[in-house]
């Protein structure tokens, strides 16, 4: 056999700056605020996915990093199925177009980093696979209604549908159909926007996301007050600090939002905890080298883990990742950067931080910037003639 | 010289279950929403204090565990002043009583327990500088009048003027005459709620907690919810819970208003975090504990440090006890459980927990209980004869 039918594309991650934390309903992923995200340049990180179909596959198969893996999941039924009704209605207007509707589908899919570091891998692998299928089906669907799919597999998958600066509007209709992605402004708008991951060793594995929601909507009583009051307020000035490329703005509800996030899981009855001893540390870095500047010139934000990710403007570069060198220069991150030399600030209150005990905990350093959205590729994971994985698309 | 007026008293220290975090006027130490604390046993955790008073001293010294401080603080000026006051008035009325209020004070105070280990000393201190000076004075004042002296020395301190189960009362007046301590309940009452205290060593000194409760005041946008609807709320339930002796319920609401306190400090900006990894492990080994039993035996809380207080009831002592010794057994603290064999509870899931991991950071172990409130003793930590501490009062 040779496939004929197939489609190949990238998908970014994308990192929350107004955080998603809580579902008012839990099997269509409907959130209980809107939330707001940078998407992150698959130069760094992407997840790459293959579709085929043919009559000739027996059953649906997902091959993720090179291993087999369950399609059976309800996220992962909802967006096949949503995917072929609207193939099927295709087909039935245009009785020409052929019945892939019909067919198995076979997805492979591979990222470009390590999936255990907490790096929201699950939001670009959904966007990619709906992407994916979207392209195969030929289905006439822009990204919004696209992102309407994907949140099905994972809520903030959603966001990963656009490049640049993105909006998930909650939506209010019991079916979901107006809970979606939107970009406020794609890259071009705002390229100068930085991001550097610092991967944080993890002392246990952390509450899933999805059990850790469901506790705190049922349990936290400063939770209500953060949806209906905070978040409303707080996603109006983050989408116009966005549009008016107001860093100073953009990065104090960054890091609020953050704390807020954090505030509610802390709330909740057990407690969740995702940040850790180092997080602070990291935290504390963070907050000195804007106190020392006068203003902010890095946003750190936490998701649901350890990890830091934090958002700078490429003009202050040299000042940003001059504190993050000096504490994490010696990880495996800084390639990219050789021959690079970084300082220390001036006026960076260095003599506050022992150096050793500020260096502990972070396992690698990923230097990015803000991305274009999911894309075609030329590459293709699946070998045409067998329709199996091509070993290379083992990581 | 002989002196001849002077009085010595000890006063205990006090845990809240409903934290005090705010105030609405920080010259009067007026709070933002009314709290409720434990007095601890003054077997194990108390302040000593003599005070005297003579015209041939030449101004008013305060000696801290042996050692001379200021009495400058505009704290520590306002209980005195208040108290001379009162003295003023009673020598008006009665012309045969000493001009005391006319002379220099010497205090000398000492605790029975490290002053570094964040453990409540200033709220012990002021309500024994308070006691022993209205007792020297002969002031006709009760306990409830005296807290709201002992109030603008340290906030919390006012709770520590009774015994037992303790209410500090918000107030609505501006002057603050409405602002004090009553007591729910007395040791009688409840006398089986046990405390452990585990001390937990910091990496570095907390945020005082008066600029704390500022900055969270000024930018927390959680915190007015806190104050206005769940504290409230709270304060009602918690109250009723001592007095029916219901431990389920009084236990989930200290947990709970521990987690939403250092929720608001987390929504600080910056956040301040007072709870660190190893608080953290000490909340997951209560909470399995509680788990493990189905129902709720201990109960943590944090004040604003990394220490925890956690509480329990007699009746369910080698349980709590049999799971704190079994990470910390080898910790000072239990000589005064000597011949005592713990062992860790049937269906404590053990297996859990890093055995390593999870006895870090803790220094010493504190084993108490409710107590009673400030009394006279006949220790008195002044030389009679010269006027000044004995050595036996430096620590």
């Amino acid at each position: 056999m040779t496939i004929q039918y197939f489609s190949s594309v990238t998908a970014p991650v994308n990192i929350a700056t107004l955080k998603y934390w809580g579902k008012r309903d839990s099997s269509l992923n409907l959130p209980t605020n809107s939330s707001i995200s940078v998407t992150l340049s698959q130069d760094d990180l992407k997840t790459t996915t293959t579709v085929a179909t043919s009559s000739s596959f027996s059953t649906d198969q997902l091959y993720l990093n090179g291993k087999l893996e369950s399609l059976a999941s309800q996220r992962s039924q909802s967006c096949l199925e949503e995917l072929r009704k609207y193939r099927k209605q295709l087909e039935e207007n245009d009785p020409s177009a052929p019945k892939l509707s019909q067919w198995p589908l076979r997805i492979v899919s591979v990222n470009n980093f390590p999936t255990a570091a907490g790096l929201a891998s699950s939001a670009a692998g959904y966007a990619a696979m709906v992407y994916a299928i979207a392209q195969l089906y030929e289905l006439p669907l822009d990204r919004s209604e696209l992102s309407k799919i994907a949140r099905q597999g994972s809520g903030s998958a959603c966001r990963s549908l656009y490049g640049g600066f993105v909006a998930w509007e909650m939506g209010t209709e019991i079916n979901g159909d107006d809970s979606k992605a939107v970009q406020i402004a794609d890259v071009s708008h705002w390229p100068g926007i930085k991001a550097a991951i610092l991967v944080v060793s993890a002392e246990k594995k952390e509450v899933p996301s999805t059990g850790g929601m469901q506790l705190t909507v049922k349990t936290s009583d400063l939770f209500d007050y953060r949806i209906k009051k905070v978040v409303p307020e707080r996603f109006e000035k983050m989408s116009k600090a966005i549009l008016a490329k107001d860093f100073e703005t953009f990065a104090e509800l960054t890091m609020k939002d953050s704390n807020s996030f954090h505030a509610v899981c802390l709330d909740s009855y057990p407690p969740i905890f995702y940040m850790n001893d180092t997080s602070k540390r990291i935290v504390k870095i963070i907050n000195e080298l804007n106190k020392s500047q006068g203003r902010n010139v890095a946003a750190y934000t936490f998701d649901a883990g350890p990890n830091a990710v934090i958002y700078y403007e490429e003009k202050d570069e040299r000042l940003v990742l001059g504190v993050i060198h000096e504490f994490f220069g010696t990880l495996q991150g800084w390639e990219k950067k050789k021959g690079v030399e970084y300082v220390v600030p001036k006026l960076f209150p260095i003599e506050k931080f022992d150096h050793q005990t500020f260096s502990q905990g972070v396992s690698r350093v990923i230097l990015t910037g803000v991305g274009e959205g999911p894309t075609k590729t030329d590459e293709v994971l699946i070998n045409l003639e067998t329709g199996l994985p091509w070993q290379g698309s083992q990581l």
